[in-house]
């Protein structure tokens, strides 16, 4: 059920919470203990910026839920969440009885502290920013701490029919800003100045279509981020580089990149494109790039291992002679991490779900010359996938 | 010694280094081995994008330096930094043998993996956005690896003299930027909006003063931030916000944040501000604030205890009756890190010392009114503080 509202619904995280609490059920843990933010979010739809300040949320299997937190929170939880019952503060971190102190009282309080208890934390905080902390583990020496990370994770695999709506309205979001990024780039700017008045400009249109409809879940600057990142020339070739020295010239591959993040959710869309007119042997890259991310979009099936689409991205590739010019798999799991499993590699066997969501990205990388990369958001379906970013591919729709 | 160029010098990277194996061979340790990416940059200058695939940073005793990482960093490091001697690839993750097993071949042949190795990491990675793997630790038997964190850590409370020349060019385009937001603020308009106008516009005008001499060290789409973060009228009162629910109106207190990353350094600047006219209410919190603040910059002084600069912010706030509108500590280290210890807190007893640094930001919190804050960067001094931040902090020059 798709509702008109851009955030997951009260009643989707409710069917998410039970999943959790038949999972403790099955493992015979009394709670779930969560300290990181995606997590949370994914549990509660309750977002908070995490710093050195322990907060943790706790899922009882008796259908309890509450959360341990800095007093700076407290507002923030009661007027964002009904989901979380209770908040138990302390005044700051680090304080004179320590945070985690504060938390051991409130699990025994809650009688939880003789309980075995599944975590996503081996010391009971998040530990941001020059955290420190004693153990949890070592504090609740009558309690058994079990790994609980996959409680959650697991059911992040697949996506539902209102997460795939959310990643659909990031990537319609996300073409537009492209458009727009495309429309500024210049030779003799620089990407930076570029992508960010691309992406102001972008946010101002999304905001003004969508008004009140919209709100941002994760702290940043701006939901919209369209640019560049350094992917200027040769520096296309460092596919995580993260500022240009130089501004474009003429006659540059660039690697951009647009995501938007709606209710939590980022697809991801990235596009090679070149400026002025591309030289041959930019041409034979692209077109070799172009052919490993065909089959790569072909390989994608439910059923198959998700080590098949690596596979056939890197046999195009090697088959055209560029093996050397590979730096990473063919893509990743998508949804409100920017990267999540499943992974599209070598050494992944896990077998693809309809519902599942995926960048698909061959690079070439070529050290001094430029780097070659489309980057798609896909949907695994029954018989095949389906694009979630619908965007131009060809050189001659991406030559400005 | 003070360079033109906006990030730390090659040379002072060395003397950390330096630092660092003095402190190696005093805890008979042969390796540091680091995979949290503040402390990579802090070490090396260099600076990558932190995710899955794990990466680490090998400080030997005896004056090596390696990393191991994915392939798709090499090129990267081989051009940025030309302090990691060697850099080891693997693939990808997971791939077919996990980056850790890479990772035990690599120090075995380093003759490493029969030490004591300090560590700031449990299981060999930085574990983000989904990692699994094994542990470095029950793979390297053999080897006694120990908590290494404050190896790094602690050479981070007292900032240089070229730390604080970075802290401060931040801190002078960070005023620009507020000024620019000021300008742009406006009834109607939502802050999200105006944020993103103003830190375009700020981050034009830097780049086009500064040149290639700026180069953006950390992840993200523009190293100038300014806005509101959801602290717009009653969304003020909750200190962490995300996103404003509503657009700003006439008579709404705002609290602004505007912070440039400068060679990886970012100050923080945070103002109350009235759209408008102050009720008698809003001049009465501004005021109390305001005295403070006053009495937490009295505080600050080279030898006396952190929690005393809190202490003094909290008696001015009780004095006026307002005990009850305090939601948090009054300040923080800050540096690399938007926050970092020591802390301005009841718990600190640590000594400050000339050339620490830390925001002063006492806030009062009225749910369903408003918050008020004003946070600046300071440096600690012999006597007393010097301001990093220099701006306006009056009722009337905040007024727009």
């Amino acid at each position: 059920m798709v509702s008109g509202d851009l955030v997951i619904s009260q009643a989707e995280h409710k069917i998410r919470i039970e999943k959790i609490r038949n999972q403790l059920k099955r493992s015979r843990c009394a709670a779930l203990y969560l300290t990181n933010p995606t997590r949370i979010l994914y549990t509660t739809g309750f977002s908070h910026i995490s710093t050195e300040r322990p907060l943790a949320l706790v899922v009882a299997q008796d259908g309890t839920i509450f959360m341990m937190g800095p007093r700076l929170e407290e507002d923030h939880v009661k007027q964002d969440s009904s989901l979380i019952e209770e908040f138990f503060s302390y005044p700051d971190y680090p304080g004179t009885t320590h945070p985690i102190r504060h938390f051991v009282k409130v699990l025994t309080q809650k009688r939880l502290a003789n309980s075995k208890i599944a975590t996503d934390s081996d010391n009971g905080a998040a530990g941001g920013w020059g955290y420190r902390g004693p153990s949890l583990r070592e504090l609740l020496r009558q309690s058994k701490m079990v790994d609980g990370r996959d409680l959650v994770d697991n059911l992040r695999w697949v996506k539902s029919e209102n997460e795939i709506h959310l990643l659909k309205e990031s990537a319609r979001w996300a073409e537009k800003a492209h458009d727009l990024l495309m429309e500024n780039i210049v030779a003799g700017g620089h990407d930076a100045l570029i992508g960010m008045r691309a992406s102001c400009e972008a946010l101002t249109r999304m905001m003004k279509k969508l008004g009140a409809r919209y709100r941002q879940l994760k702290w940043g600057l701006s939901p919209v981020v369209v640019g560049c990142r350094g992917q200027v020339g040769p520096g296309s070739a460092v596919p995580h580089a993260v500022f240009s020295k130089r501004k474009i010239r003429r006659g540059d591959v660039l690697v951009t990149e647009a995501g938007v993040e709606v209710g939590g959710y980022t697809s991801e869309l990235e596009r090679t494109v070149v400026v002025g007119k591309a030289g041959s042997r930019e041409k034979k890259y692209f077109e070799v790039m172009l052919r490993a991310q065909d089959a790569a979009l072909g390989s994608f099936k439910a059923g198959a291992p998700c080590f098949q689409v690596d596979a056939a991205a890197r046999n195009a590739v090697e088959s055209a002679g560029f093996a050397g010019a590979v730096r990473h798999h063919v893509g990743h799991g998508i949804g409100i991490d920017d990267h999540e499993p499943p992974w599209l590699d070598p050494g992944e066997k896990t077998m693809m779900k309809t519902g599942m969501v995926f960048s698909c990205e061959p690079g070439l990388y070529i050290p001094g010359l430029a780097g070659f990369r489309h980057s798609d958001t896909i949907e695994v379906t029954k018989d095949g996938m389906e694009l979630i970013t619908k965007y131009p591919r060809s050189l001659e729709e991406l030559t400005v």
